[in-house]
């Protein structure tokens, strides 16, 4: 049973990285500013893990609309080091480890289309549970964003459990917090970890859906906004924004911590990192 | 005898942090190059600690040889959390410690010109000791700039101490260590720690030592390089470069971790931080 979800989990993170790249891809053909470059395209580096597995790296780079965005599929096995298996659930009875996941980082080109970012994974150990989530990190908020981002995953929740949103919005709130800076990173958006139903099928669906959801109101998002033109203040806090990015996703975050830990692929790992930054 | 040292110590270093500022702003009005730029001049913010103690944080920003040049001076004290009383000499038995130092990370405009980190601090907790060292970090190493830069900290080093030039270069190697790229940061210098060789008025004057032979001879290197002009792979390299020293200075310096855990001055810690930055 949980062979037959964690087959049908990564053909189904595999197919869908392909599919929100082709969204991606779209976006580049309709915008209508900075048609000095041309449409960025995705391209997609499949990589080895020593231990086992490996993935496929999706990178476009240098587009009109987006500057860099990373959209990474990955299934993996190997064994938790003893620092993780302390901190993994059901690691520290067996440390072996098997994870598939998409991960999604976006550093747009324009300072008024949010930077994105989202993440599912499906993780065995001697359990066996889903996470992942999805948050917006505007340079300037734009109340209407929020509003919509938020909705789409609460919509998508709710379907599954009345408890899903609040606690998963809460979670994200914590989680994408810049402690030393004592800010939030974005607007949030959910986060959640460690989710076994008891029914892994339904999880796996969950799982699906907010997949499915950040396939669709990301696009509307970066439509309002990617046709407007800006100018150097903007750039400049985009470049202030995109720093501390970098500081959460170096310092704090959990994902970055599990790669660079476990060996994984250093470009696929880093790809989440802005393309220009700019410490004040 | 461990307070008069003290005392001694946290006006060298403020008297330091003076002279090398001094010594960088004759260099920003003896270039000849990217007159467009003002010669830069160093800003100077003092800044209080909660706890206790504070600390001068100076600047330059956007000069014609220094991009951003930050040298910090602070002389704080307060307890340390039972996460660093583990880690740092002499905390376990009593949290309390004060330190003094000067620190200073320089990022230079040209991609030809090294960046430079100098560090050196007396810490006091139920033990005393000094600590410090310097790291020459060039986008592209020249033998001539390497050489150079490790024997003028070694005839420092052998003044006191035939093995503190090995011990120390090796100590620079090991820390300023990249692991996730497997690469080294720069071209190394010296880092020490936890020295009390049981004459603590001699270890301060190792330190002073230190201190002035990095004045001496980062202005060197920076004149054999900071009139030649440079293209655009160079600058590109050099971001790049600059992105790498953000990520260990995030996710591996203890420095920035001490700073950051004791609730030191943000603005302060993260001078060290690239002005402009990329991530391939």
């Amino acid at each position: 049973m949980t062979q037959n979800i964690q087959h049908m989990a990564q053909n189904w993170f595999a197919s869908l990285q392909k599919e929100i790249c082709a969204r991606l891809e779209e976006l580049e053909h309709e915008s209508t500013l900075c048609q000095d470059f041309a449409p960025g395209e995705f391209v997609f580096t499949p990589w080895q893990r020593e231990d086992g597995g490996g993935g496929t790296m999706g990178v476009l780079r240098g587009g009109r609309v987006f500057e860099k965005a990373g959209v990474n599929f990955s299934a993996v096995q190997g064994e938790f080091s003893r620092e993780l298996q302390d901190k993994i659930p059901g690691a520290k009875e067996d440390p072996r480890f098997q994870a598939c996941g998409i991960s999604i980082v976006i550093h747009p080109r324009s300072p008024l289309v949010p930077i994105v970012h989202m993440n599912t994974r499906m993780l065995i150990t001697t359990q066996t549970w889903f996470g992942g989530g999805a948050d917006l990190t505007p340079v300037y908020p734009v109340e209407e964003d929020t509003k919509a981002f938020h909705a789409e995953f609460k919509t998508v929740c709710d379907q599954f459990d009345p408890d899903y949103y609040e606690k998963f919005k809460a979670a994200c709130d914590e989680y994408f917090y810049i402690k030393h800076r004592k800010e939030m990173r974005g607007v949030g958006g959910i986060f959640y970890d460690n989710l076994n139903s008891g029914n892994l099928s339904v999880d796996f669906e969950f799982t699906k859906a907010v997949g499915l959801a950040f396939k669709d109101i990301y696009p509307t998002i970066v439509r309002r906004h990617y046709n407007k033109p800006w100018g150097a203040q903007e750039t400049k806090d985009q470049l202030f924004k995109r720093a501390k990015y970098a500081e959460f996703n170096l310092i704090y975050d959990r994902g970055t911590e599990f790669g660079l830990k476990t060996g994984g692929n250093i470009d696929a790992i880093f790809v989440s990192l802005p393309p220009l930054a700019a410490w004040e």
